[in-house]
């Protein structure tokens, strides 16, 4: 499989990004391809500092522009068309590649990869797709963020996309979903949440009921739909706590003895790793046909590493197709 | 200040809450007094067993009906006239007592503020005010779950509540005030956030503009407004992710040493501490016509003794008469 990766994407490209590539290009099969997308001369030189070189596992594709960070993403795709997201998108497009991944600007990356790969066919609108760390190890929660007014359809769309990802990225024979809501019987939630469980009792999916957020990290399902605001909210959220509790830990400890605070020290790092962009990997775009997956702007070399890994991986599991051939029945 | 307190509300009724009186009681003012209201021989004899009596400091009200914690709000409301949810309404409304408290079923509570005591005039819909702690003490957020689906109109009258509940009760003199988002800047988010930035901008209040998930346990903003729908999924989260993260640690740790296991739970206990509802007491109805708050109905004894004070303090600030002065400027 090959996978182009947005050499000038996230808080600190094209260093960290070239450095990922470089790391997982030493542990992919023969069969597996990098393509470094972006200013030539700064990913050599970044590569050349890292020790490695262009060869049969990593190659470069110059493009002349960047996308920043907090460019308006619609300004952006339209204006930059020799952006290295626009060209990674094209590469998708065009077949050069099976797969692309981007740390960069994430409504760029969706702008571009609606615009120049665009929709599988039947899909009205593509979510962002996250790993959520559970009790039982991971929960794929989606929309996270693409979508921010959602109507019935598009959650009962985003829990066909999940399923089939969860069958093939997971290996779950049948995962279950589950409808982000705020109590588990039936009749709770707003306007959108009560339309869309009807919809989901009917959709002959693995549908679970409701899933409150004290749930979710029990692992009530498998896969858990919701619209991208409350989705985006919840992720920060998530984010925002571990970093609270570990933060209150530390002020707890630092007054104890050294052996304790440095023991509990890293306890907390293992556990927080599973909230960590750098372990959890990219997130895909559902609904986009082809495989496209973005990473947290501030990842670092191993984040990006993990994260092409996952493209690399969804790529090869088909999950496309796959629902090019759910949604052709 | 008197309080009515619902003694047949709360999964552990009327034990804990008899209990949680009793432990209020001895530490209340003079001039303080507790109405427990419900089944009054049940009442009496888990006063006994607690080893009280009613005094100058509680008293009891008998009511013949108990609403149930999955009962359905509008029936219950209608059917049970004499449950002690109701009759504790009324109380307030008569002015008999000061305020109320329950433990019980939130959705016939909210339903009965608003049937018998009602809403504050020119306040559209009520709100539930919740406290989240965050690094630098607690920031009030609302609507926790009152109202799934709101107006912008809505949110800027849970943000002028939230402004003068903590004026009043947090003695914050100009409390901030922030929009829940997806996003810093001011274009981001659904059509509701999108076009209640605009209305508090322009509102007079100390509006600081949206905070993100992560933000709010940094303490982006004194008070946190957001609809009942996100708020409710994120108080969820927030207590399912901090027992994630405990028990979580617990794994990670049992194999250690017995020392730091012990040293590490009993910090890990102080800081989950700041997440427990029994350390924060009740959430009021921000826009009922009178002081109503609301407590988890897994409450125990220190919990229903926490949200007893904190309906009492509340009732002192005179939030609800400041609201009222407010909206008639």
């Amino acid at each position: 499989m090959r996978v182009a990766v947005d050499a000038m994407g996230g808080d600190f490209a094209p260093r960290e990004v070239v450095r990922g590539a470089f790391r997982v290009s030493a542990q992919i099969d023969f069969s597996d391809h990098i393509v470094l997308v972006g200013n030539e001369s700064a990913i050599r030189s970044e590569l050349e500092l890292a020790g490695g070189q262009v060869s049969d596992s990593i190659s470069i594709v110059h493009a002349s522009e960047a996308i920043e960070m907090h460019e308006h993403a619609a300004q952006a795709m339209k204006r930059k068309r020799d952006s290295s997201l626009v060209v990674c998108a094209k590469m998708v497009k065009s077949g050069e590649v099976d797969s692309t991944f981007s740390a960069g600007n994430t409504g760029a990356a969706m702008a571009i990869a609606l615009y120049d790969i665009g929709r599988i066919p039947g899909i009205e609108r593509p979510a962002i797709a996250t790993i959520m760390p559970t009790l039982k190890g991971k929960a794929l929660l989606l929309d996270a963020g693409a979508m921010m007014d959602c109507s019935p359809h598009n959650l009962h769309q985003f829990a066909l996309l999940g399923s089939i990802y969860a069958q093939k990225v997971f290996n779950l024979p049948n995962p279950s979903i589950g409808l982000l809501n705020v109590g588990s019987e039936p009749g709770k939630g707003n306007e959108l949440t009560k339309a869309a469980y009807k919809l989901l009792e009917q959709s002959g999916l693995n549908f679970a009921g409701n899933v409150e957020g004290k749930d979710l990290f029990d692992h009530a399902t498998d896969v858990v739909v919701c619209d991208g605001f409350v989705g985006n909210v919840l992720l920060k959220a998530t984010e925002g706590i571990g970093e609270f509790i570990v933060d209150l830990l530390k002020q707890e400890l630092l007054p104890g003895g050294n052996n304790i605070a440095a023991e509990v020290a890293a306890s907390v790092g293992r556990v927080m790793a599973k909230f960590d962009y750098a372990e959890t990997g990219g997130a895909p775009l559902l609904g986009i046909d082809g495989v496209a997956f973005i990473g947290h702007g501030r990842s670092n070399d191993r984040a990006i590493a993990s994260a092409i890994r996952a493209t690399l991986d969804a790529a090869i599991s088909g999950y496309v197709s796959a629902v090019r051939e759910a949604l052709a029945l």
